[in-house]
C-alpha cells in the first residue's frame, strides 16, 4: 500500500477483545494482577490483534541498514565501512542479533535501505537502497522529501510481505554508522527538548567527540528546520533511509492490526515519525528496552512508551526487539494455556 | 551431602574462567559493553561455573511446597487448602510456571516440603515432607532444629539429584499459602528493618489484612527471638519447610558450581537463610527480579542482589525465574555464538 492509504487503513485497536482477554486473565490461577506487566501485555496484544486469545508464532525482526551523511562529520566511534561490513556479519549469522534472535525462534530479515556498498544477491537480504547513503544533515536535508515517502513505502512492502507470509509480531533493528546522530536530531525536533539533554556516546565517543555530536546537531537542525508538526519533514531533513523504512514497517504493522516490537533509540526516533504522521499507530507499538543511551527516556515518555526490560542495553540491530518479543510470547502463552480457577478446582480468594 | 559438608564444600569462584569470558566479550562484534547486563551475567556464568564459555541447556525449576501454621491467623487472602490445589496444578502442567518453563525450556520439580494433604504418587512430584505444615511462627518455633536441617538437606539432595542427571542452572519457587509472612519475619529478623517496612499484600490483602499481618509477625519475633547471626535459628524459629528445602537447593547448587536463579520474595527469604550460614553462597546467586512485593528490594539490597527484571510480578511458584533462566542462557549464547572483529573481518572502533 502507499503511505497515505497505510495510514488511513491503521483501525482502532479492539476494546472487546481486550476486554475478554482482561477476564479470562482475572480467572486464572493466580492472584489477580500477580503477573503483572505481562498480564498488562496479554491485553494489549489481544486489542491490537482483535483476537481474545492472542497467539504469537511467526517471529520476524526487521533489521534496516543505511549510511549517514555526517558519519564523515566525527560524530561515530567506528568507521563507516562498518555498516556493510555489519550487513555481511548479519547474514553469516554471527552479530548479536542473530544470536538473540535465534535464542527466541524468530527469523531475523536484513534490509539495506540505504548503505553505500553494493552487496552480492543473499537470500536473507532485501535490497531497498534508496541512495548511498543520506546528505549530511550538518550542511543541508538528509534526503528529499520524495526519498523519505520511498523509504517509508519500502518499509510498509517489508512488512507487508512478512505479513502475507503469517506474521504474528515484527521486531525493528538498525544497523548504521552515525545514525544516533540523526535519531537524536529527530527526537529534538520532535520533543523540543535541548539536543545536549538527548545526545550520548552512541558506540563510544569521548568528550570531544561528544560535544562535536551535539554542535553537529545543534546545526543540522539549525540549518534544516524541520517542521514538527510534519513527521515527513522531520525525516528528509534529519532523518535516514534506515529510519524511514523503520517507520514505515510500523504504519504497515499497525494497518494489519501486529504488534511492533520497538528496539531501542533509532528505532524509538523511527517510531517517533511514525506516530507524528500518524497518531493512531501508537497503541500497536511496544517498547522492548530502555536503551542505556541518553535520551531514550524522553523519546519513549513523548512516544508514551513504557519499557518491559532495563538492563544497560544500546547496541540496536533489534538485540533488545528480541527480547521483548519472547516476553510477548510468554504473555500470550499465560492467557491461552494456565487454568481457571474453577477448571483446575482451586478455592479463590475469600472475600 | 550433608549441610555442613556441603557448606564446606562451596569453592570460590573461578576468576580466571570470569576473564576470559570478560576478554573475549570485548572482542565480539559489538561495541564494548553495549549489551550491558547479558555481558556481566555471560562473565558471572563463567566465574560460577569455572567454564570460559559456559553453556545453559539443561534447565530446571524445583518449586517446593509447603504449608504455615500461620496461614490460619488470617495472614493471607487465600484459604491454606490452597497449597494442595495448585501442587496438584503444577502437576497438571496449567499453573504460570508451568506456561513459563515450557516457554523457556525448563523442567520444573515439585517437591512436597511439607504439605497438609497426602498426594498420590506422580512422577513429577517428590515427596520430601518434614510435617504436615509448620506450627504458628506467631505462638513459638515453627519447627525444631532438626526439622531445620532435615528440610535444608532435603534440597541439597533433590538439587544433586538433578545435578547428578546435568543440570546447568537452577531456579528457585515455592508454594504455601502464608508462607510471605515467614518470608517477610525471615527478612526483618535478619536486616533489623521495621516489619512494616517489609511487609506487603501478598497475594492480595486489604488494609486490615495488613495491619493484622504486621502484627503477626511482631509478635513472631518478640516470641521467637530469632538469632540474626545464625541462619538456621531464623528459619527454625520463624521459617518455613519449602524455605528451608530452597535454601538447601540454592547452597547445594553453590557447592558444586551451579548457577541459582532466585526468584520473588520468598525465594529470596531463602537466599537470605542460605547466606546467612554460609555467605561464600552469594556469589552463586542470580536474582530473577525484583517482586512488586513491598521490602523485596530490602532484601535484595542485604543479599547484595540486583534483579534482572522488573515487570511488577509478585506470584512466586518459580515463574520470574523462568524469565531469568532464558536471560541467563542468552548471555551464554552471546559469548559462544557471536563473531569476534577478527573473524568478522569488522573494522574495530577507531582509536
Amino acid at each position: 500500500m502507499t503511505l497515505k492509504d497505510t495510514i488511513a487503513h491503521i483501525p482502532e485497536p479492539d476494546a472487546g477483545a481486550a476486554e475478554a482477554a482482561r477476564s479470562r486473565q482475572d480467572m486464572l490461577t493466580k492472584p489477580r494482577g500477580s503477573l503483572g506487566r505481562l498480564e498488562e501485555l496479554s491485553i494489549r496484544l489481544a486489542a491490537i490483534s482483535g483476537q481474545p486469545l492472542p497467539t504469537i508464532k511467526h517471529k520476524v525482526i526487521v533489521t534496516m541498514a543505511g549510511d549517514h551523511g555526517v558519519a564523515r562529520d566525527g560524530v561515530s566511534a567506528y568507521p563507516p565501512e562498518v555498516t556493510p561490513q555489519m550487513v555481511l556479519n548479519f547474514l553469516s549469522g554471527r552479530a548479536a542479533v542473530n544470536v538473540l534472535a535465534r535464542h527466541v525462534g524468530a527469523r531475523i530479515v536484513v534490509v539495506d535501505m540505504g548503505v553505500n556498498y553494493d552487496f552480492d544477491p543473499h537470500p536473507d537480504l532485501l535490497i531497498r537502497k534508496v541512495a548511498r547513503g543520506t546528505n549530511s544533515i550538518a550542511c543541508g536535508p538528509a534526503m528529499t522529501r520524495e526519498q523519505a515517502v520511498q523509504a517509508i513505502e519500502a518499509g510498509i512492502e517489508v512488512v507487508e510481505a512478512e505479513i502475507a507470509e503469517g506474521l504474528d509480531i515484527v521486531g525493528t533493528g538498525d544497523m548504521g554508522i552515525g545514525n544516533t546522530t540523526p535519531s537524536a536530531a529527530i527526537a529534538a525536533a520532535l520533543t523540543g527538548e535541548a539536543v545536549s539533554k538527548i545526545v550520548g556516546r552512541g558506540t563510544g565517543l569521548d568528550d570531544a567527540g561528544l560535544a562535536r555530536k551535539v554542535e553537529v546537531i545543534e546545526r543540522a537542525l539549525a540549518i534544516n528546520k524541520p517542521d514538527p508538526n510534519d513527521g515527513l519533514d522531520v525525516l528528509a531533513k534529519v532523518g535516514g533511509f534506515e529510519i524511514g523504512g523503520l517507520a514505515g514497517v510500523i504504519l504497515g504493522a499497525a494497518s494489519h492490526r501486529r504488534p511492533v516490537m520497538i528496539d531501542g533509540f533509532i528505532s524509538t526516533a523511527a517510531a517517533m515519525i511514525a506516530i507524528a504522521m500518524a497518531p493512531q499507530a501508537r497503541p500497536y507499538l511496544i517498547a522492548a528496552h530502555r536503551s542505556q543511551e541518553q535520551g531514550h527516556g524522553i523519546m519513549q515518555d513523548w512516544a508514551g512508551l513504557k519499557p518491559l526490560l532495563d538492563i544497560d542495553m544500546r547496541l540496536g540491530e533489534g538485540t533488545g526487539a528480541a527480547l521483548g518479543i519472547s516476553l510477548a510470547e510468554a504473555a500470550c502463552k499465560i492467557l491461552a494455556e494456565m487454568a481457571t480457577f474453577d477448571e483446575a478446582g482451586v478455592s479463590s480468594k475469600e472475600e
